[in-house]
């Protein structure tokens, strides 16, 4: 079982660092899943940067998925993508990716929730709970709507969009299997002690 | 053999008809394969016209091919991709779509064309011809470069950029197996005559 506790998404745009050197210290935090998102790089560019991360994220045991571009997650053998509602449909993806590899969808409302399980999905990640600076398309899922979606299915739910150490406390009671971070974790001096104290507050929360 | 005389590269945004039309009716003029380029369109888009492009393409047993997006040709079971130098590398493809399914490689140079070969590319596509409106990034290729590319691969060569009636003549003598054309049949109103003429007039030229 994949463990989606702490599940870091790349936005190259906010990382301090290096993405490969920010991407390696929050798996070192305690990041437990890594999804690769290029929102301006061309394939090329994409392909290369998910074989860079692959080598990294092999090295310590943790999953890359790779965001929208299923061809990209099959030739960086990466092992799965993330699908929002706008990529390609998850039972196409799953044709062509296999059983093996783990398939995320994007989903803000308890029809797309079940809807996701019903395609298959590994996973779903659910937002936004927070407003984001870094989506800015995005619904908004309230804690309540949040905690009748994880109710509501039996796979994992991460939930996604403007988590920070301040925001997390709005999750308590959802029973979210996971959080996912983009600048709380990338855009701090030290991802790694990001990474650290976030994963440390988030299992106090669900352990409340 | 794939027949690239008359290739067609789609762009919804230049077409005066519905794009499923435009296409349908250039293949009645004559054109022998289609890619289907979308710019702005999202993977789910994408996926969808292809499915669509799919279904009219195979009624004339004409391949279809997907610009870029291997992932969406492997999911609409398109018959092959076309990737420029920023795409996905060739035997990359390859590796995710098997040995039956065309690839194309975009080329502007003698090195681009020979690499592209030896990647296992089937055909490439060599431009731009002449300046284009419909790409702004291109490097320019003369008619004896695209000459001396000709004689230094043996897999098909189609050129591209900015090819109109007017401006075909300046492929005589070079020897190229076809003609990528958008819109001198996408923009006109009947691309079906366009497709007609155009075809009509590359024979003469070939064969003078």
């Amino acid at each position: 079982m994949t463990n989606f506790t702490l599940y870091l998404v790349t936005d190259r745009e906010l990382s301090s660092l290096p993405l490969e050197e920010a991407v390696e210290q929050a798996i070192q935090g305690g990041c437990t899943v890594v999804q690769l998102r290029e929102k301006h790089a061309c394939a090329r560019e994409f392909y290369e940067t998910a074989l860079t991360l692959r080598a990294i994220t092999r090295k310590y045991h943790v999953p890359l998925l790779i965001n929208d571009r299923v061809d990209i997650a099959l030739a960086a053998d990466a092992d799965g993508v993330h699908l929002g509602q706008s990529d390609l449909p998850c039972r196409a993806a799953r044709d062509i990716l296999g059983p093996q590899r783990l398939i995320g969808i994007s989903a803000a409302t308890l029809e797309e929730a079940r809807k996701a399980q019903a395609d298959g999905a590994d996973y779903i990640g659910v937002g936004a709970v927070n407003p984001t600076a870094t989506k800015t398309d995005t619904r908004t899922v309230t804690s309540s709507q949040l905690a009748q979606i994880k109710a509501a299915v039996s796979i994992p739910v991460v939930a996604i969009g403007g988590i920070h150490p301040k925001t997390l406390t709005g999750l308590r009671g959802t029973g979210v299997d996971g959080i996912a971070v983009v600048s709380a974790i990338l855009s701090q001096p030290s991802p790694k002690q990001a990474a650290r104290d976030l994963l440390e507050q988030f299992r106090g929360l669900r352990h409340a």
